[in-house]
């Protein structure tokens, strides 16, 4: 069953072109380091350095990126939010093993090739995104994940968590876009960046694809209309007195909080309550 | 009189320490262009280059800032509606003078000196951005400022009106921080950028402290209790039957359009709907 959703047909067309300039900032990444520069390899070299933008665009650009617009896909919305939590939890871990190794990359290469590491505006920062996103995902863990904390405090964090996710968001794009300007200053030479090579204008394009696809997961993230609806995934007494496992929700399977004492007037207010104290996910 | 605001004390603060992290980047560029670059003239040479990024820092980034968070002043909510708007606008419209002259500046340099234009990441996101920027402010004016657009047309656009208003804010960031990136490439050399000189320091802590101001402009424009609250700025009966303008609020003035008719019930509701709809403008 496809659980109603207020603009469907729009929210399919902002996702099907997040997907697709997220699918082509990937491709174009790869065909950058592959026709244009040495490939991939893990040699200490040129190669090795290639993984960095490879691993980052496709772990902490388009990964992420659905990450974060995962509780939207009303696909989704039979499935328990502890389930989708899970998901949500699990695609940032990939995405920050990804980044992990695209740092190994790059310091590897520049301590082979005696380049200093950590100097540049796009290093600064770039290493400031991945502390805060792991802090943040270790925080999420406890806080919105394990059967710790209080819904008190969950509905406190989470307009933090909402807004610090997206800024960061933001950022590693931002980190991306001074990357490939470094790059292409550096490695660009015959001609050079500024004749705006074949390869120039090639890379240049793949920034704008990110900035792109980046616009368009923040935008589908904050709809309100296409926000997951608080009451589903739950099992609700069947209409007919029959076993709710007998219904096409019975894939659910109930969260280990709030949710189960939905049908009562006191739990449905509370959920509103949660609602206006940003418990819901939009900024 | 001082309107009521939800969480005041925390408002005072992120604005405080806002305002605090764009004075320091406006002091910052100025400091960096002063001390360690050419200085500041209309000459084709690099002094008239260093107007690009002292205008762009000052203008894009710092009065556009104020521009975005200046509904949300709680001692603005007692001025029409009408008169937040002009200023609004207004502070849009310097921030983009300033740009332009920021643009002629660097065009200029450029042509003196035989330097391409238009071939980096950073003048292609740059250049999309003020277009975009000032395609959205035209519209705005049209459909916001001037009393030509129904409320309903009004609804459905303050979506984007916000959503593009932020998202260009955030590449405005990133854009700064691609100038930034290739300038200290190509300006710093005895020693180079990669040794970390003091100047190369210092201009990534400026890079920093823009992160952190947009950071916080965004959330200052995002919380929804400290949106303007939709009734004030209007001039209602006076509880003792005497005159309105006897009262704090007789500077107040009425704005053009619906807060006239805010007394009844189904004025309420619509702006209600409105609301939903994103007529007032969090994202």
């Amino acid at each position: 069953m496809l659980l109603k959703m207020e603009g469907y047909r729009s929210f399919l067309f902002f996702l099907v072109s997040s997907l697709l300039f997220g699918f082509l900032g990937v491709i174009f990444v790869l065909v950058w380091v592959l026709h244009w520069r040495e490939g991939l390899a893990w040699n200490g070299g040129a190669a090795e350095f290639n993984w960095h933008p490879v691993l980052v665009i496709t772990g902490f650009v388009f990964i992420e990126g659905i990450a974060i617009i995962v509780y939207r896909l009303p696909w989704t919305w039979k499935c328990s939010k502890l389930l989708m939590k899970y998901i949500h939890a699990g695609l940032h871990l990939v995405a920050i093993v990804l980044v992990i190794v695209a740092l190994v990359a790059v310091f590897d290469f520049h301590n082979s090739f005696k380049i200093p590491n950590m100097y540049s505006l796009h290093s600064w920062v770039g290493l400031t995104v991945v502390i805060l996103f792991s802090l943040q995902l270790v925080i999420s863990v406890f806080v919105f994940l394990l059967p710790i904390a209080s819904d008190s405090l969950r509905a406190a964090l989470m307009p933090i968590h909402v807004y610090m996710g997206l800024l960061l968001y933001g950022s590693i794009i931002a980190t991306c876009l001074m990357g490939i300007t470094e790059k292409l200053i550096f490695a660009v030479k015959e001609p050079p960046y500024s004749k705006l090579p074949p390869e120039a204008i090639f890379v240049n394009t793949l920034g704008l694809l990110i900035v792109v696809f980046g616009g368009l997961v923040i935008w589908i993230a904050t709809r309100p209309a296409w926000k997951r609806p608080p009451s589903y995934g739950v099992k609700l007494p069947h209409p007919n007195g029959g076993n709710p496992t007998d219904t096409e929700d019975n894939t659910t399977v109930t969260d280990h909080k709030p949710d189960l004492e939905l049908n009562s007037d006191a739990a449905r207010k509370r959920n509103l309550k949660l609602d206006e104290a940003g418990q819901r996910s939009t900024m």
